[in-house]
């Protein structure tokens, strides 16, 4: 196995055999590791000092179902911390088959190239080709050329015209089983990182490609069993189940009527519009103008749970594919936007740019919020859009994301933590997942320690989301850790459903790593091994300058009463800082 | 003497002696210790928990030579820390004098108001009066309306649109002495800071006022003495001395020849254009348009130094007054600029906006840097002048000041430190000022410690500006410490160069201090009353969050070397946290 280290500032390409202390780790916990072990914390995120990482999951690569993740890692331009982002794509587990357990870049290129990683003899191959011809243009228009020159086999990742134009709200876009660019590793800039670099695409050609190696096959089976078994098992993640049915936009009426669906910038916890974007309607729609009932389909390969929609339009055209829960908020609840058609046109833009879905809503609802625009427009939020992917002066002002906004207008509104914008679920009525979004390493993040389980969805056992008690520092801290692991596995955040209630299920993921990786952690070694993940990722932020007041809600939300309960933020800082006090 | 604090929430005010510790401060250490008592350190800068102080200096409205100065004091929306910015004007002794030591505004109203303070019965009387007629428009077509609405003898004290608009460049106004809006607390957003109040002018009148108490006044005679001796003695302070004749623009040829004028953006020392700008260029074409040789005036009552110059048109009409080093470099030198008149108009643009004119230039500049415009467009240049002053999104973008331009536009060369651009210093090539940069509570700012004096006009020893030492760590600080000193007293900074080279006028400056307050103190224990100021300075900024990460320049000055000495800044970590670290 590799770690392929490419110089932008020379285009050259280097390949090492993988260091044993980083033979264990995978996804965040290896892009988290060598940031923390390469990147000066006080290096600007767009010069020649900060690195990119891709990395895939331990599991990626691997018949471990749904596992087809890449993290990628870098210090962040939108949170000045360290950011790790994954997605699911073919583009991972293809990257793992050839034997690349980490991709490094590094420097800075004039112009911008495409890096080709191809396979001789059971070894990574790099070349460069420029790729000027492709920048400042709609991906979807771009994304077939790209495949056109380089074979209709490979797997693309690149950056939109947002990464181009160094926007802190800028993805990296890996394609989906469509080849078209629509999954993203969204959050925290890492799409202007990569672009500051001169890259714009990264192809592979897996023809040849060794494999994952697996030390203990028969106990990663064995593994792999329980949690494909799990998995199919769940109300949330089988067959026809929730997340199948309505993906994940299914949360839309459960936050709404729990009254912590963020509405209008955050000024309210219910949305009347709620039912007419929600995943039932977004079934029923397609239903409706497609004569039959359409079930969700797979992000990648070997997935099981198959959450993506398709959102049609009447005419049976594809408006976008997938509509997230988050995007459908954001784009949506959040902007006073109750146009399922107008919503999706909008994730659709997203994807053409390269703009995460959830940092570019929040940034149109604080715009809206300042006055720029009236709440439930939708036209205008399309306009919006077009601007940041055009580059025009407002579109750079869009492009710096939520909290710059906010900043702009004079604005002290600002729904985010650490500078990055909170995602759908409001903190003041759910204090469990406000503490997350306060302490992670990450910036406001629901992914980085996802208590909603318990807390909305009583999975994992219940929490009640409008008790402040420090409890919540423990229930945050002990879902950051166990994410960290799974970010690290190469599964899907979602497993996690079924392996907090089924017990087999979290059997069967330590078996499968340990079955990858020949170790024999116990369950509780393994979530020891995501708590040091944390702990390399705080030591990060705090050589860069992060301390305890950078672990805040917005001071906005203490004074703010939030309907329907009215409920501020009531979290002290020793309960705050408790969470990584115990780390 | 009275601490008046005025609630925009409900407009009400209150009276209250000034308590005991508070009564041997004035100035900055009086703003900075209410700030450092009073605001949390984590609140937002725009929110209603932030406070805006106004004080005047210990000897400011006595008739101690060229001493009045006003401080305003806030938590910066800027820098996030700390912050004072002072100004001298007509507004500063009468505030003193009506026994007002210092005007705390608290809270936040609906529209706004003009805060009038009057005197009776020896005691300020506050009324509010709504202001909305004023806002959105040009200062200068305000302020003869403000005189005109509340009598030709009051004193103004206000925000431009850019206040009103909440950008962190914006300042507070005072008038000069022909009433006009151009004498500015500049720096750190506190103009966004009063308009998030609601507040839009103070207007003082006062007849009747009391004065200002002085405990011993054959001290305070001797000691203001031996300062105006000092002061007429100094060739950079005398009449038809260097500043009386140049202005503050006579260091343009002198940093320009040291290669420390930042140009273009700070890619270049020097500039080709310098003499075309110089305070030689302007006295000389002042001369010719007017047919005679015209010497500056001053700011405010009572100054002896007078360095306030007029830029004169070609029909002898007056372009602006005064155009300031810092101005003339920002607009001119680092854009690129070498047109006289078109900076004129630029800085005369800033004043009708409320803009701070090293903020705005520095961001032209860097709006260059990326492409925006072309370095030298003197036309573009006032046209991003025009947006920034209506508030378009253009101008919103540009108005929240360099580091975020930068940041907009993917460009790592942002010339700011903790957010604040530099000013006119570059330093690369003076290494002294660097450190002062680094360091100061304040951001990039070279009146927190003019380490310039030794370092290159021979002023109170000599440093080589290019020598890397220790030693610099020792400079910076010894200067940090008196200027919080002299900000404090409501002395201009300029009486420094007389009380670095004649101790007399040292020994009359503690003199003139103890004369007022009754108090013993030695010239040691004098700056030691600085070096307080800035530990309560440096401890608030702590608990705001900021950490040694933040004491540090940008990192494309380690990287690339300036022109024409092809210097990098080689500061060690370890230097630069000497010096609050031997505080």
């Amino acid at each position: 196995m590799w770690i392929v280290r490419a110089n932008m500032s020379d285009l050259s390409c280097k390949l090492k055999e993988v260091p044993e202390q980083y033979r264990t780790l995978g996804g965040r916990g290896l892009t988290s590791t060598i940031i923390y072990d390469e990147v000066d914390p006080q290096c600007h995120p767009l010069g020649p000092n900060n690195k990119l990482v891709f990395a895939p999951g331990m599991l990626t690569g691997t018949s471990a179902p749904t596992s087809a993740r890449v993290s990628v890692g870098c210090k962040s331009p939108l949170t000045g911390g360290i950011k790790e982002s994954n997605a699911g794509s073919a583009w991972a587990p293809n990257i793992a088959k050839m034997g690349i357990k980490a991709l490094i870049i590094e420097g800075k290129a004039d112009g911008y190239w495409t890096l080709h990683l191809s396979c001789a003899d059971g070894k990574p191959v790099a070349k460069f080709v420029a790729a000027d011809e492709y920048t400042g243009r709609c991906l979807f228009d771009v994304y077939p050329e790209v495949f056109k020159a380089f074979g209709e086999k490979v797997d693309v990742a690149g950056i939109g015209t947002s990464g181009e134009f160094g926007y802190p709200d800028s993805g990296i876009v890996f394609q989906d089983m469509k080849k078209r660019p629509t999954r993203y590793a969204g959050r925290g800039g890492v799409g202007a990182v990569m672009g500051s670099k001169g890259l714009k695409f990264i192809v592979l050609d897996a023809a040849g490609a060794p494999g994952v190696d697996i030390a203990d096959e028969e106990l990663f089976k064995t593994g792999a069993k329980k949690m494909r078994d799990a998995l199919m098992q769940h109300d949330v993640t089988k067959p026809k189940g929730g997340l199948n049915t309505y993906g994940t936009c299914v949360l839309i009426n459960v936050m709404n009527e729990a009254g912590g669906l963020p509405t209008r910038s955050f000024r309210s916890g219910r949305f009347e519009g709620a039912a007419k974007i929600a995943g039932e309607a977004i079934f029923e729609t397609n239903k409706a103008r497609m004569g039959k009932e359409i079930y969700n389909h797979n992000c990648s390969p070997g997935c099981i749970i198959r959450c993506s929609n398709t959102v049609y339009a009447k005419d049976g055209s594809e408006i976008a594919s997938c509509v997230e829960y988050e995007s459908d908020w954001s784009l949506g609840a959040n902007c006073g936007i109750d146009d399922l058609d107008k919503i999706a046109k909008m994730v659709h833009l997203c994807n053409a740019y390269g703009l995460d879905t959830i940092e570019a809503g929040v940034t149109i609802g604080v715009a809206m919020d300042s006055g720029l625009l009236e709440f439930g427009d939708a036209d205008g939020a399309i306009g919006l859009l077009e601007e940041m992917g055009k580059g025009t002066p407002l579109g750079r002002l869009l492009g710096m994301g939520a909290a710059d906004v906010a900043k702009a207008f004079g604005n002290p509104r600002s729904p985010t933590v650490k500078g990055q914008a909170m995602p759908a679920y409001e903190p003041r009525a759910v204090k469990g997942i406000a503490v997350t979004y306060a302490t992670t390493t990450m910036g406001a993040d629901h992914t980085a320690g996802y208590t909603i389980a318990p807390e909305m969805l009583g999975v994992g056992g219940t929490s009640d989301p409008l008790k402040v008690e420090m409890a919540k520092a423990d229930l945050s801290l002990a879902f950051q850790k166990t994410t960290a692991l799974i970010d690290s596995s190469g599964h899907c955040l979602f497993i996690a459903f079924a392996i907090l209630d089924i017990a087999s299920g979290f059997d069967g993921f330590i078996e499968e790593i340990n079955g990858v990786l020949g170790t024999s952690m116990t369950g509780d070694e393994a979530v020891e091994l995501g708590a040091d993940i944390l702990r390399r990722e705080r030591a990060f932020n705090e050589k860069a300058g992060f301390t305890n007041a950078d672990d805040r809600l917005p001071e906005f939300m203490a004074i703010e009463p939030l309907p329907p309960h009215n409920v501020v933020s009531e979290l002290s800082d020793e309960l705050l800082d408790s969470v990584y006090g115990q780390l």
